[in-house]
């Protein structure tokens, strides 16, 4: 059992390693829980966190690691239970290195995803982990979670821009692991284990990250599609021509236009009125090339095969970044909307045409509601949010909820989808995983658990009940 | 306590499982041990991989799993000890599924990567992990020791070409994880822990691999480089003029053309006499550039800057091939000449030039030497190989291998270097590991086989002691 944070801890921690606990320390951003208030610890370098760790752990006190605080997920806040420390890496901010001879930028957890794009510009170089909320969301945090976001196509998850990590594990020891290796085969991926674990194996204090040279040409394109099929016909075709140079496919759907005209309409709409579903393109290639050449003859291909009807090509850097703007406000024209129910899903490539006509009418015989399905095409990564219908109201489909994900859940899994793509599991989804996990897959998790954090102080209830 | 594998647990596997054990079973490729001779098990099925499991589990007798064979440290043989079960899943070898629209393939860990490639190309695809042994090599040994290779610059490990397992733990129970997903934020990366692990933590039977489109248009060339210096920012300036395009980038020295002229003289050699040192560069373009052209202009430009000296750019698939054949003969050279003492090692990349240039120095002093220092100089993994003078045989400096082999690696890991990049732990390289890895990430290693394996059955002795 853990015991609260309390003043008989504060007394063991560093000194000066506290801070007063203003509110947004125990908030999330959908605003389903409040987090429980114990003590707020900001260590400044790892010694101070391992200190912290080893004192909690003699004190049997639960750790909730807390980054950003954008997680969508509730893995940031501890709502029941007895209080716990919190404890923020915002004093560890730092980038302790850059070799852009080599890629690399090491970078201490507590760097904004908007300060480690800055720091790699800085040496000529970009870091190509892309979110909406990364002016705000921490490296460290984005490693917990093993985050995604629009370049995953490309470049992968969190996990694969990072070679390496220094920890804290729950016993206070530090995982000294900052490696700027590309190949490393000597033992247990540990660092792999420790990314996504979502602060629940140990606390990720600084990472070693991938850069990648700033990409010699770069095209973006919005093309109106026949459907969803049409648009992975066009991503193959994409993929086959430009050697793995798509950098970015993303969905839109024409429910994400209108609302944006509905809540946002200052921001320009790219085709009025709405087409049904376009997508969002992104290329990058060799220099010498014409990405506009690139772009044109694939848009050539798309309408010759019936695929593409239309298209915007980005004549300037500032119209792609207008063409970004519409897909990155999508979520927040759904907030001012209000979701009754929204989905973070994966599905292998092939079975996402036929899902989301079977969704759309399983839903419908549910009742009368608006769906925004988009995101992340190239990825097989859907957010599929369920809204209400025109003139009616969230509060008043509040019961249907629970049913509706269940259903959404239910036919994603049996299709060979996730049910957690992108955001992870916090807290909001322990039950979704120990319901539709791998059994043998679960109990490896908590046999790791056990053994690397036998006193259950690491994020008490995330993850893992 | 481990007990020897008897005729006692013969009759307890599944029937028809058990066969006869042959030499090449208790064989590895540098002849360094003998394996001992217990039981033979190649089940047909994961069923009967898991019933096999089971008995050893119950009888208390080590399991070594057994891919192709190829390894060089010696992950598949135990030279000591009561004899071990030994599992071989050649039966298990075939393509479960394959979704070209999808770029994924199922495959059971049976088969070998060229079997893998060949399905692959069956459906217009390719499979990028890319090894000279791939004809030998299986897929489920290249998943066990996170193999690398030639196009790891581009494409990563088998890690990251890995997109699920399925795999038995070693109590028996069955992980079913073979994700067509590229994207799945659901708990802890249970895959990557049992990737890279060896067979120590668990056998994987089946993976869905990640292919990609075969590339629209392929160039490579050989250039004559000034040192390893230029070579690497030859590299950077490639990989910023073509997007990432770069799929290898091979250093050769002037001794492996050397030991290619001594050793294997129907090798047609590129240039005569040997320049010290040459690149093998491959790069992979969108379709609609001319390859010739973007190595020409790499070239030129790398000749104005004093990187480079002289270059053949392949005309034709079949000189492209010819040129692949001298870098991937070299290890076979090296075996005839017989090497003193062998290393995979890695370096940060801008610690190379330096690395070698003191390492060099360093067996200078030690004695006589002749060095064949090659590999993926774009991962940052050499293999630096130590061979007796001309007119000398390795058996006069037998007695020096221990010395050398601790110069060298304690020189590459006061400079953030590995004493593995590649080639993984096995029974070779267990007390390097316990000597130079991380305290803490021992500590977790060892945690976590406790947990996972707390009889130890699984692949004993192996990665930890």
């Amino acid at each position: 059992m853990l015991n609260p944070a309390t003043e008989a801890l504060a007394a063991e921690l560093p000194e000066g390693v506290l801070r007063p606990i203003e509110e947004r320390y125990l908030e999330e951003p959908r605003g389903r829980w409040r987090g429980q208030a114990g003590l707020l610890a900001a260590p400044r370098d790892v010694t101070e966190v391992a200190a912290v760790v080893r004192a909690c752990a003699a004190a049997r006190v639960g750790i909730v690691p807390r980054g950003g605080g954008t997680g969508l997920v509730g893995g940031q806040v501890l709502h029941d239970g007895p209080p716990p420390l919190l404890l923020t890496l915002e004093r560890m901010a730092s980038a302790r290195g850059a070799w852009p001879e080599e890629d690399v930028l090491i970078a201490e957890a507590g760097m904004t995803l908007q300060a480690v794009h800055d720091a790699a510009a800085a040496i000529d170089r970009q870091f190509p982990l892309s979110l909406a909320s990364q002016g705000t969301a921490t490296i460290g945090g984005c490693l917990a979670t093993n985050a995604g976001g629009v370049a995953v196509l490309r470049w992968g998850n969190a996990r694969a821009l990072c070679l390496g990590i220094e920890a804290v594990l729950p016993d206070g020891s530090i995982l000294h692991g900052l490696s700027r290796l590309r190949k490393d085969n000597t033992g247990y991926d540990i660092r792999d284990l420790l990314i996504g674990a979502e602060g629940s194996l140990g606390i990720i204090t600084a990472a070693s990250l991938r850069l990648a040279p700033r990409p010699a040409a770069v095209g973006t394109a919005m093309i109106v599609v026949r459907d969803p099929a049409a648009a992975l016909q066009l991503l193959g075709i994409a993929q086959a021509q430009l050697a793995g140079g798509v950098t970015g496919f993303e969905l839109i759907g024409g429910t994400g236009l209108e609302f944006l005209a509905e809540a946002m309409p200052s921001i320009r709409r790219p085709f009025d009125p709405a087409p049904p579903w376009l997508v969002l393109l992104e290329v990058a290639l060799p220099a010498g090339t014409d990405p506009l050449e690139a772009l044109g003859d694939l848009l050539e291909r798309g309408i010759a095969e019936g695929l593409a009807s239309d298209a915007l090509l980005a004549q300037s850097a500032a119209q792609a970044a207008a063409f970004w703007t519409v897909r990155e406000q999508i979520p927040e024209a759904n907030r001012l909307i209000g979701a009754v129910a929204s989905h973070d899903i994966s599905l292998p490539l092939s079975e996402i045409p036929r899902f989301i006509i079977d969704a759309c009418a399983m839903l419908d015989a549910l009742g009368d509601f608006r769906i925004n399905c988009f995101g992340h095409l190239g990825d097989g990564n859907l957010h599929y949010n369920v809204f209400p219908a025109r003139g009616h109201t969230r509060a008043e489909h509040d019961a249907l909820r629970p049913a509706i994900s269940e259903a959404v859940h239910s036919m994603v899994v049996a299709r060979g989808g996730s049910f957690s793509a992108e955001h992870g599991i916090g807290r909001l989804k322990v039950a979704d995983l120990a319901r539709w996990g791998d059994p043998t897959r679960l109990a490896a998790m908590r046999a790791i658990k056990a053994a690397l954090d036998p006193l259950g102080i690491m994020n008490p209830g995330a993850v893992l009940a």
